[in-house]
């Protein structure tokens, strides 16, 4: 009987969407147990929370500095946590678990500068634990399929990347009401930065995972298109990764009409990737020849690396939960041969802190490059 | 604190899509819990399947009748049964469960015959307990809307139907070995329908969900096209509704590179909806003058009889897995509420054994029809 | 330098879309020349268009008897005529010309019987003239190559066909007032039929011309759903071909949305393919394995005998017109080869007075099929 | 009885497809006829290509300069020139066509350099004469409804564009080979860009003539991708327009399986713009609220000036052909009002000299820019 491992939260109380996510991506398995939590800021909204998870009152905590104490002193204290706070308080919540000794699996953008992500990764491998970033689109079947694709020469070298992510939640002036809004746009709390951090991450993330090339530098124009707004909200790069292939990357909350349409095309020397996350059951491969092929999760053309994790025959549609299911799939394996002693890193086949810090340093030397009047700006490793 | 429902299964053991696609749907809402079953009918494997599930050895029976019968007995037995076993089996199954007073779930077709099914739902009636059969794709909040914008006129009067069910996963003679296969094209366990059984009925119930419309009568071509089989493979049904509109419905397990393609075309007096299962975040509405709109789940346009099942915001792709949630999160709001006293009709918006009983005497008309030659036989009620 | 040929055309008066599309087609090529006409019943109107076309005055004539009379007994007498009136006329204009031994090239259906289709036939292969049916969609190139590939062997041998030609034009009661509207829904003008004869015949020829199958039965079910009409408006057809595969074929003109919609889906034992005419610059093949192949025209996946009618490179997107204008490229080709003395069947590369012999029988067989209340028919070839 | 304009080509001769093309879209109508030219630079070869066309030999010229000097000469000369030559020949050719007092239609981009073309706009102004440059895709009847919904404000004020134009066709290193690719990669002869002077020109004039607005500078870089090649074919261009508004040009020759895929995204403040040049029988225009609407050309949501191009029903599809027919059909319609002394500016809706030289202000500024290292350069007006 396969051990169930316990973790806990921070964030994700009434009203939250995302810690409902995580929680609901986690369950798809059942490897793991929500057993604790601090889930808000208000002791009673989190009280509530706890109850209607059934979790006990005592391992719902005050904060994250008690859950990370105690958790971490109990025998059978959570295997790992799970960060859903905004972005600006996930530095100081990851740090404490990771000092607990406890596994974490944190959302994106890790922190809200370099230097923070960096700590965060020296101090992961200096603790021997795993650290989850949960760049929720790259656990879809159809992502690993065009990483593996890639990998093994089937598009040849890449030679360019059009790249992109546009929403148009925010499109309008009176949008910034939101909560989420609200956090995203203030920057007090996002560190500088709201659509790229947001979106150009994932950006950054689905083309470097898929194709595992090396951004060598940028140029980036970061606007702020809706009236009285502070933090940019429609985002251009240039990128010319260390192989001297280049690339676009456009990320956007302006673009009515758009939801999460993060769309990678990536042209290689000897044919081309097509792939959009809303359609993320299938993925188009062009051929040397020009053949297009419609690949379907769940047929033969997929590679088992990416198969694997098909839950669901095709035809019987997977989605965004899956993906994130994904991603905690490989991390809980990794966990659990952690513990078995089994691990290696060739196990690890979901984001690590490591993507995470890219992605900051991706996210600094654009507003590097914007501040200084769109100049080309190297990116740090 | 929510009371969270107790549940058993009967089928799903090691190696079962199905067994496991149903109790990870239910586990979206975690608002019931399994905590018995009988998963296989070697007691070996059901005791491993039990193990993974964490259940108690004790509940874990020999058979379904010494489930049924000690958790009936039981002061805290399961509030509801799921039945994900071979279709022939299904009645046995459900008669044991509703005659110990405990609340069912079955998979389509809910049993072989009109006569079955119509015995069932009369059970259920009397014991006064509560039956959802899972035609799952009704559960997908595009479907739902369709069912309402229809309900409320948008596009008129139905005037005619066009809607089909190819798949091509049998579509060769050595596709008889699956398991799946196997059973499904032995008319000793399939009931003396295959493919009609299996999709006609998904295309049926989908009309009838959408339209609120009562077939008259059939004209069916039922065919054996791969050599070697007793039972359809491909169907053709031109269908009549007691107002006169038309439709045609085909279903297919030969259309080579078809997958779960239920595709439901209604033309009214005032406009037409376009749905298909495989793209169920989005539903084509064509207005009177020919405009041709795009809904999105997640947007303004969806009513929120619809809208309220979404999980995840627009962008957030869901599928097949939260389409079965939906069932049963209506199910179990049905059971919470009749256990609370507080349940009315009104409140169902899952199929019932009732809708069951309809995909069984569109069955048996259409046999009956493609028998005699291919001429219109009525359909019961 | 090669011989420009001259033509007339009966019909094709002042704001004749179809007269007009005929004209420009042929001029695509720059192979046949304009030079004689009636072109409306009133001489003031076909004058006028005479002058237009810059037609000299004296080939304008009264009426196609005379019209057939003069230009057979000119030296310079046109080469081929085109037929464009409403369907009714077309059997005793078609005659007067062969009679007259002139090429004819008539719009379909080619006649409102199967007995005069069969006679014009008759006299057509009597005087030894060509006879050009305009069933335009079977033109493209995509058509062009679907029918290679099948005629090849590459998706085995045809098991099923679901092939449909939806409209929305006729939707509403109102709408049978348009000129076309008015001939369409007129049983003396349009011979008993309306929709069958106008979409159902597009539908029968496309699957003939790219399967190659022979109808030997069908089912027919024709309805009129517009209140206040007499001929069908919406038809579906059960189909059994010679070889024992079956079909489904839906035409309807009540489908609001719809424009020529006129979509093939063929399913053989090896793969299928997949014919949209509102999209016909690609075609979709799926191979034996599920893998969906998009053949774009232009490519080299596309056989010599359907490439060599592309006029643009790939990517300058082609319609209609250039479809028509192919179907014209081989009749053309054909009455020079005739002249010349080169001319052999192998060369026919259109569809000829037989394809428009089998339209009409494939509608009488439907018509008797739809009034002794749907029964099987077989249909006379 | 209207007039027919005559016109001669230089340019066109055996094996020309863009020749052929203009004569074919000239056709299209009816109303200019061809009757003069020089074909090719090989006597023989223009002498056989005169002859194919009809063509009086007495008007088929040695070269272009005798062809002007006689053509003006005459009392029944030709009303204009059609130039589709090589790009680096455009200037000499058009300019002595225009001193010869003859209207021009010349191919794009129209010279290659900015003085080049603002001379030929000097020198038509001076002249009185009127001038046509054949950015084809504007022609499509949904271009220009995309440019009227735009102009009347529609998606409000212009806030962002991505405008593309990826072709594979020189993704090769031995694709350097043909004909045409021989010249473009030429520095000789295509004028120091390649890819950007074919392709990036239809990317800013598509965006130029939908949204009415002028860049005002622009950051480019311009990459040479397959070895061996000296001119670029891969164009990055960050674009900021008078408005303040910005926008993001990519155009590629090394993006296997593109074939013209010239595709344009216009995200306003109350709404979205998106057309793409391979599917121009549709428009998707998506409303403030998130609605999204695809509008088909023939249907009422076309504005008249746009829907007046339309030459066939909706459902009869229009292509590459008719887009150039629309572009001939104002030409023509402007000359005979200049002869009939009707004209007005407000007549003219085609692309004149004046986009032409917006076309190589552009490709300079992007020229200058990314010798530069990508810096911000102004765009001469």
């Amino acid at each position: 009987m396969a051990k169930v491992l316990t973790y806990g939260m921070v964030g994700g109380g009434p009203g939250s969407f995302i810690g409902d996510a995580h929680r609901r991506a986690i369950a798809l398995d059942g490897k793991a147990k929500i057993v604790a939590g601090v889930f808000s800021s208000s002791q009673e909204k989190s009280l509530q929370t706890a109850a209607e998870l059934h979790i006990d009152k005592t391992r719902c905590y005050r904060d994250y500095l008690e859950m990370a104490e105690k958790e971490g002193a109990r025998a059978d204290g959570i295997d790992f946590v799970v960060v859903v706070t905004p972005n600006f308080t996930h530095y100081d919540i990851c740090k404490a678990f990771l000092n607990a000794g406890i596994n974490v699996a944190c959302d994106k953008p890790v922190t809200t500068s370099y230097a923070q992500a960096k700590e965060l990764q020296n101090l992961a491998e200096e603790k021997g634990l795993l650290f989850l970033v949960t760049y929720t689109y790259m656990g879809h079947v159809t992502a690993k399929c065009a990483q593996e694709l890639i990998r093994r020469g089937d598009i040849g070298e890449v030679r360019t990347v059009m790249a992109e992510y546009p929403q148009g939640w925010l499109a309008f002036e009176d949008d910034i009401g939101g909560k989420q809004g609200e956090w995203r746009c203030d920057p007090n709390r996002s560190g500088g930065v709201n659509c790229l951090g947001d979106l150009g991450t994932h950006v950054e993330n689905a083309v470097a995972t898929m194709t595992g090339l090396k951004i060598k530098r940028v140029l980036a124009r970061m606007d702020v298109v809706v009236p009285g707004r502070v933090l940019d909200d429609n985002d251009a790069v240039l990128v010319e990764y260390e192989t001297g292939a280049t690339g676009i990357y456009w990320s956007s909350q302006v673009a009515i009409g758009s939801d999460n349409s993060l769309r990678v095309r990536i042209y290689g020397s000897k044919g081309t990737i097509l792939w959009f996350q809303e359609e993320s059951e299938k993925l188009t491969v062009i051929d040397t020849d020009g053949t297009i092929r419609t690949i379907h999760r769940g047929y033969g053309d997929v590679p088992e690396s990416a198969a694997k994790y098909g839950r669901l025959p095709a035809g019987h549609t997977e989605g965004w939960l899956e993906a994130m299911g994904n991603l905690y799939r490989s991390f809980i394996g990794c966990i659990l041969a952690h513990e078995g002693g089994t691990f290696t890193e060739a196990l690890i086949d979901y984001p690590t802190i490591e993507a995470g810090v890219e992605g900051l340093a991706f996210v600094e030397a654009c507003l590097e490059s914007s501040q200084a009047g769109n100049v080309w700006v190297n990116v740090q490793h």
